[in-house]
């Protein structure tokens, strides 16, 4: 058992994590509404598709749980958070695909990989 | 000398402040280039109008700070910060009006009230 | 009818909604724990307190709420947010004194100008 | 070439990142002193370590960084970036311990893994 340096899926799935946490704290807390809600998706895409190795962003706002939230409420906005989001984030990294998810799993917002795809591997 | 509850232009302005924190550090250190300055100004304005009492918000990416900037850079995106965002706030709170506005002045983001107007005043 | 340019007291209640917007969404969406309140705290305050004209901050996190919310919930931490949350700024300007203070009202976290003292006042 | 499930080295490199990505865009942003430097280096530590899978945390501020930007500047605080920030967290993922690093390198605050060390592999 040693320390090695990371193999080329190793490091690309390290870059598509750091996409789910940037965009995830990034946004999170950000005043949410049915009328806004285009409007940050929009933004949150294009925001991580600048950083590096990022090839494709999709954010989907769940309106179906933003509207039920909203009809419990007094207040006609919310706060942005992962039980009203949809995410798929796609990095490629020296050839290597991963395409990584989020999505609520237990009441919980989890991200996982979905595949890795390595050019170089047969 | 003594303690008092707030004017209602007291409270307008708080309301005011509240928005430009919200603003500023809700936004702060995302990914920004060139592509993608236009969906965060919505995202921007869309998202602090959703907040009580605001009736307008203005958003505008400097976008000769931001190429300045990246000439300099080896990157080809940076991060949001106050240097690149010139904003405009308005405020309805019981009938007073506040406008306020922040923009840079002496290399600092500098948040100001721009006028008061209370309906109620002669 | 007409534009003013703020009064002191304004100009202090707007710094004083500054400093809220900014600790609000700073930090919301910071994963907390029951072992983590702690220096939450004392960093929003350290921070917030390095802001223009801000004299005092105090956090306190909800041990309360934070338990109550981490024994419904198959995770041992959650995110912080406004319910986990009293907070109580001190501004300072020009010398007029603004307290201001957030906590939870009918579910909503709800900041409000306790009181304004101006020196200058008689 | 075929979309494959990720090995657990991969999943543990994912894990690592979202890290990375929580810490740097959550606390981006915040005002920084050499006053307020270590209470922020402990609540960044102590909130990315209530994250699952995720063993060890180390902020460091860069005090002589810190200090030179503010020696060049008309204010007494700055916001948190990258620059004034050496970073290592480690993550152990059935049995795949992660290390990895954030350091300046060209100007660009870059994130890598380090080691990764697989109890299962021989």
């Amino acid at each position: 058992m040693t320390d090695t340096a990371p193999t080329t899926g190793e490091a690309a799935c390290f870059e598509a994590g750091i996409k789910f946490g940037t965009l995830y704290h990034q946004f999170a807390g950000t005043p949410l509404s049915p009328h806004s809600a285009a409007s940050i998706e929009t933004a949150m895409e294009e925001a991580i598709e600048n950083q590096p190795h990022c090839t494709d962003v999709t954010v989907e706002v769940q309106r179906d749980a933003l509207e039920a939230e909203l009809a419990d409420s007094a207040a006609d906005y919310t706060e942005l958070t992962g039980r009203f989001l949809e995410v798929e984030i796609v990095v490629d990294y020296e050839g290597c695909e991963v395409v990584t998810r989020m999505a609520m799993e237990d009441g919980y917002p989890l991200m996982t990989v979905v595949s890795v795809r390595d050019a170089d591997a047969n």
